[in-house]
Formats: structure tokens, sequence, C-alpha cells
């Protein structure tokens, strides 16, 4: 299943928060990829070319040789076992850190990118939505904020897949309308993945147009391209 | 990872979808299980003896031998590797079904269960949350019957975790104040479920107190016990 010695392609769109969380693990990784912009307001994931890449209509789409991966949290689950890390210490590890990528979908995903959306077009919702939305995020990040409390990353001791996909949507906190100082825990766990080499917030690492990326920093010191 | 001699037992509520996901998969890879009753209107699930299972304080938690696994996707993957089928034909076909399980993850189960909830409990929410929830719940069964007019399961030739996970939420359909006779694809493909040895609906499949689960029917057609 792994093409290590394949290219990759990252189809995404610079103000989506799983092509970011897919952009940051490719950058966490080292791993340097040719960008596609989708542009996703005009339509171009309704075309029939790009649903014949993704069957969803969605970005990110990363396509490694011959196989294309959708779904952001299976690409984290992929990208680890192809670089090799991150992926949690041990089977016990590895299952963890898919347990947490599972809560972050099911539990901080569909409310917090929401709550940012309606809080930047108000007029497509309404305060009852929004109150709803705003109110399983803030479960979420009080859940997260008291997870992080004992321990420095998600799972065992050091960075996995949990932490970047769980990452990523806190990663637009204060988009959606939150202060991250209202969360201890969380920002200590900030300021410590902004100290992993290669890591960058979306605004600096995303491409608004098509791209080939060299990253600066590679894991193993080589240059990436 | 896998420990194919160990008994399973399954912690969950008779009335969660997502235990039903995990007691349906065990069904259909005819798996006996000892069945553990959590009570969730009681709290049970908010004790620190039961936090120590699982950190997240949700129901299904999964025990096998020494593994305790949660989160109802994570606990499919893992009982197709152990039982060795459902998991999707091939790299490609595995890569798929996992696409599909997060596909449900993010675009069914956050507002189908919402709105079933919302429509048992009206005065926990407002029309125009309610509103809101059946919306989105509407768009992904469109986009399921749509994907299912020109096959016959989600992924390859057979039935996979794929279906397995993307039908526990469309079981409470009804109850979420949906027809599916307005799926006509969707309706085909449950009656195809339907045929599968070991299937069953919610209310007949998963017990309202501790029980000893022996499947009447296995897939090898041994007896359970």
């Amino acid at each position: 299943m792994v093409q290590s010695g394949a290219r990759f392609t990252l189809y995404g769109h610079w103000l989506s928060g799983p092509c970011y969380k897919v952009g940051l693990m490719l950058a966490l990784c080292g791993l340097p990829y040719e960008y596609r912009s989708v542009d996703l307001l005009g339509g171009a994931n309704r075309t029939d070319a790009f649903l014949a890449i993704n069957r969803f209509g969605e970005v990110p789409v990363l396509r490694h040789g011959s196989l294309t991966l959708v779904q952001s949290n299976v690409i984290l689950e992929y990208l680890a076992a192809v670089a090799g890390g991150l992926a949690g210490e041990g089977a016990a590890g590895a299952l963890q850190a898919k347990e947490w990528l599972a809560w972050g979908a099911d539990r901080l995903k569909p409310y917090i990118y929401r709550t940012r959306t309606f809080r930047h077009f108000p007029e497509r919702s309404s305060p009852q939505v929004v109150d709803y939305l705003r109110g399983a995020t803030a479960d979420a990040l009080a859940f997260l904020d008291r997870s992080l409390s004992s321990r420095p990353w998600l799972v065992g001791e050091g960075p996995t897949i949990a932490d970047v996909g769980c990452w990523a949507p806190v990663a637009y906190l204060q988009e959606a309308g939150f202060d991250q100082a209202d969360y201890p825990n969380i920002s200590a766990w900030a300021a410590r993945l902004g100290e992993l080499r290669g890591f960058a917030l979306p605004h600096a690492l995303m491409p608004k147009a098509d791209a080939t990326v060299r990253l600066a920093h590679h894991r193993d010191g080589a240059d990436a391209t």
C-alpha cells in the first residue's frame, strides 16, 4: 500500500481546515508536494473531472503514485505509515491515536468549522443554530483542555497524528469566536506544537494557488527538493 | 494487535446507534460476546470507574482480551481485521472502506442522530436547529442514495465495514422523521443488508440489560457458544 518513492500531490483550498490538517502533516513529516488549488467557490469540486478523483466532491485529496486518498483522517493515517512517524508508539498507541482522530471528527469538527463559517456569513444561519454549534464547540474544547491538563501530548510521550488531527480545527478557534487564552492547557499544547520542525499556522502554510511546496525544514535536515 | 482467541465484551446502551453499529458488526462476523449495559441516563458513563475504561465517557466500548477499544469506526476496523472479513478487497478496497466510514462520521452521524433525539425531545432544541440538522441529514441521505444507484455495495462487489458503518445511522431514519421509501437505492441496499447472515435491526439486536450474546447464525455455520 505504501509507495515511498512516489511524489505527493495535494488538492485543496487555502481556507479549508481539513486541507490545512493534511498540509501540516506533510510539513511535519518533511514531505515536499505539488499543490493544486481547487476553486470551491466556483464549484470546481462539483465537476465530473473532480468527482472522478473524489466521489465525495470534497477537498483535501492526496495523490501518491497511483493511489488517490480522500478524507483527512484517512490521509493522516496513511502518511504516518509512509513517513514512519507520528503513528503512535506500538499497537496500543496507534489505536489510541486513531481513537482521538475519531473523537475530533465526531465532537470538534462538525461544530467549530460551522461556527467559523456562520460567524463570517451570519446571514446563512440563525442565532439559535449558532448557539447550538457554539455550545457543542465549547463542550469539546473544555474536554480537550481537561485531557491536556496532565500530559503534554494526547497519546504517549510525543506528538502523533492525534495531535495533528485535533489541532487543525483548534487552529481556527479565534476565527470561530473563541479565545485560546480561556483554555490554558490547549494554549500550552499549541506552544509545544509550534516548536515542532515544519509547524506553521494555516495562513502561513496554505498556498492560495497551484504551487510546488519545497519545505524549508526537513525532519532529517536534508533539503526537500 | 489481534488477539483471536480472547473473548469480547461490549459496553453499550440499547438506544445508541454507534453501539448498534458494533453489535451488528459482531453479529455479521459471527462473534459471540458478553454485553454490559451502561446506564447513560443515570450518568454511569461519567463515573471514575467508567472513565478509566473510556476517557471519552462514551459508549460503545469493546474489550478483547487485554485490549480496550473505543470509537465505533475504530472498533469496526479492528473487528474486520480480527474476523478476517468485511475489510474491503485489497489495499485499495480497504482504503475506500475507511474513507466511507469517515464520510459517515462526518456527514451523516452528527445530523441524523441529533435529529432523532430532538424529535423525541423537542423541548431540548428549537425549530431552527431542527431545520438545520434535518437539512444536513437530507443532503447526506440524497448523496448516499445517488452513490448506491449504480452499485449494490459502497465498496467493491460485496458488503464491507463501509456498509455496516453507514447503515447504522440510516437504521434510525424513520425515528428521525424521514421515510426510507423516498430513497429507493438506500431501500434496495437495506434489503440486501437484511439478507446477510446475522443481520438484525436495532431493537431486535440490542439487549436492554447485561447479557451473554450467543449468535444464532454463524458465518461458518458452527454454534457460537
